[in-house]
């Protein structure tokens, strides 16, 4: 077989398996992808040494002959010191100028790691957000992407060269330059994936990828290989702090494939995709999260007739205050209890609203909890498998911890306990559903 | 008479005023100028207190009614500080990225002082090098400006906007960002006063303007109100480190009235401007320079034949080193001595280059001196004023000071004299022309 035959079998069987799973490519062929955009976030480009590093990383990748785009975050804590420069000046910064100053702070880490790259003989171009296309509407510091313009990062790609792209940020139609709020340098590289039809959107972070359940709690605890977009979302939800929820549901939306995984190990990392690609491998329940950040209210004795809910949670929703779980008692004597949660830091606020409601209601009265917390269950496997939520009440049960109120989605189930008694009840999930052994698949008993 | 009418009046006035000079607009009329273009450097931004300061200054005038346009240099030590950081990354980074890295520096200090202008209670906005439409070639970190497309800024400005503008950078026509080099934001400055017509362009510096002599070496110095273009590029290049060659020429080319004042007192300042404006108040000398950068090269017993300074100067041409005066002596049994000066730090490679061109002329030999220093006297009064050579000489041998090597242009008078007599020969000539006395006019006896 000549070289080229070879080249040409080589990249038809890869082609192959590229639709298939990228994991899996064999590595003794050089597997390699089309076009692959990664991001790499503040705490891997905190300094000069670590930005080599992170060259060092990606002249690897490239070496195997694939394409790439990189994403950067703001150097370290360059972005919270810009913030405190702007607080010196000004107690309440025109969000336009914020804009204009926060925006510095991606360009110095393209430029740097630009340099990097050509340093170790790599070609290598910085572009910012107005370089790159990368178009915005005008809510400046939570801007919304409208589209990515990728005639120019095609042309240097095109060329052969390696494209640093500012994260985080965009521009308007009149070139202001806008940012787009919490976790915004993901939602750069995944948007650049999708618009750039990539194969595969790598997001490198301090953690190793999505565990069954935080490692600082459950020891046991497994990374994940794979998980679909609907449980990445439904564990962001409930707790899971590794990708924002806006960058995912994007992915989603797009079908960005994301493999999540640290800049500071070789560990393989998780691979967030559809459904479709991880296929019968799925699992029942991919993770057991937390959240301590709720509180709960309660609304004793509201005169059970209709438009009531309405007018307590139309009043929240005024005030701009989120709910999360809601549960309505069944109704006694004509009146009925209403329990919610909402963020912690809403708790005063949210007092205050309902005074007045339940005034005009004529409820009982209102208590609060702030000493609470909520374990979930999240796995696609739930859907097809009957019996998890009896199985973990069960396991609480056995632990004698107690549930206030229950949640269900088709993919989660959530119980709100104590706060005291949180660790405990992950670990038990955790350990009821054996967790930390590999490959229990769907069908299997547990 | 009606307000209207009155105003009318007064807009008339002012502009047959604003024809002849800004500095004598009578303040009862509350005398204000149509456009100001106002640059501050670094060490006026160096920190969130005086970028609070300057935001004060700004407004102060834009309180009279004053269009304003402010260029800013990035704040204090940043632009060091980053080019530190570029060589943490790379012995030679590449210009593209360094240009790129740099500019980031200006638009932290524009956003700021946007922002202290809005805390004020001032409509600003800030507006980088590409919403400014400052275009350049691609020559990156030292780009020539090519156009400035002012419609953003027009716009800004009709809506009663202070437009803060980042200095030292411009756009390539593919939108990459390039830097002006070594004092580009006066640069900046002074092409956008020309571009927007503006009726003048304030620098605002850490002297208080251009003075008769160094006030650290002559403490009477005085401080000139006015100065012409062509005066100020003679001293610029003789010695005074106030504005740089290139913006002075620019200033010339495009008739741009520059105000050099100091951004930490409320002196007057010194005028940049046309002879016609200065007029019969020119002084027969304006100032006294020195310089100490250069070092002294002679070549003995050069054969005296046509191409031989050719030979000389343009090995030395080639090799990139700028040669400043030029003497050669009157011939003698066929050979003569060449003597010249070139900056300091040239002086290795002027030697090496020199040995050669010695060897394959026969020459002599070279002798070095780099204990050498430069004075001069500037002024546009000596075209019409003959003598003054002469003074400056008498006063010179009055103090001893032997003179090596003297040159003239119809406005200056340079001699080269031993470094450690330098200060006394500034003194001596400062006195000898009274320069530290206001008042002297052309045609008066000095």
């Amino acid at each position: 077989m000549t070289q080229q035959a070879f080249n040409f079998f080589k990249q038809s069987l890869q082609g192959l398996l590229i639709g298939l799973k990228v994991d899996k490519i064999p590595s003794y062929l050089g597997g390699t992808l089309g076009l692959i955009v990664q991001k790499f976030g503040g705490t891997s480009v905190a300094n000069a040494s670590r930005i080599k590093q992170v060259a060092r990383k990606v002249a690897s990748v490239f070496d195997s002959g694939t394409k790439l785009v990189v994403v950067v975050s703001a150097l370290g804590d360059t972005t919270d010191r810009l913030i405190e420069m702007a607080h010196q000046i000004s107690s309440s910064p025109s969000p336009r100028e914020l804009d204009m100053l926060l925006a510095t702070g991606e360009q110095v880490s393209a430029a740097l790691l630009s340099m990097a790259l050509q340093t170790l003989g790599y070609p290598a171009i910085s572009l910012n957000a107005l370089q790159a296309g990368i178009k915005t509407d005008n809510v400046h510091t939570k801007a919304k992407l409208l589209e990515i313009d990728t005639e120019r990062i095609n042309r240097e790609l095109k060329e052969g060269k390696i494209v640093v792209i500012t994260g985080f940020q965009g521009v308007t139609d009149a070139d202001d330059i806008t940012t787009l709020g919490r976790g915004g340098s993901d939602l750069t590289a995944i948007a650049l994936a999708a618009a750039l039809k990539a194969d595969l959107c790598e997001i490198y972070t301090d953690v190793e990828g999505v565990f069954t359940a935080d490692p600082r709690i459950v020891p046991q605890a497994r990374l994940l290989k794979k998980i679909s977009y609907e449980e990445m979302l439904e564990m962001a939800a409930t707790g899971a702090r590794v990708m924002q929820t806006r960058a995912v549901e994007y992915a989603r939306n797009f079908k960005v494939r994301i493999l999540v995984k640290s800049s500071f190990s070789e560990s393989g990392g998780t691979l967030i995709t559809g459904e479709e690609e991880i296929g019968v491998e799925r699992p029942i329940i991919s993770g057991v999260t937390f959240d301590v950040s709720e509180a709960k209210l309660t609304i004793r004795e509201v005169p059970d007739r209709p438009g009531v809910a309405a007018k307590i949670f139309g009043a929240l929703a005024q005030a701009q205050i989120n709910v999360d779980m809601i549960i309505q008692n069944i109704s006694q004597a004509g009146t009925t209890d209403i329990s919610f949660t909402v963020e912690r830091t809403d708790l005063r606020r949210a007092e205050a609203v309902l005074k007045e409601v339940c005034l005009e209601l004529g409820a009982k009265g209102i208590e609060v909890d702030s000493e609470i917390a909520k374990v979930s269950l999240v796995g696609a496997g739930m859907r097809t498998h009957p019996g998890v939520a009896a199985q973990m009440f069960k396991a609480l049960a056995d632990q004698n911890i107690n549930i206030e109120m229950i949640s269900t989605s088709t993919i989660k189930i959530s119980c709100v306990i104590k706060a005291s008694e949180v660790n405990k009840a992950v670990q038990a999930l955790h350990r009821a559903f054996n967790l930390a052994l590999e490959d229990i698949k769907e069908g299997e008993e547990v």
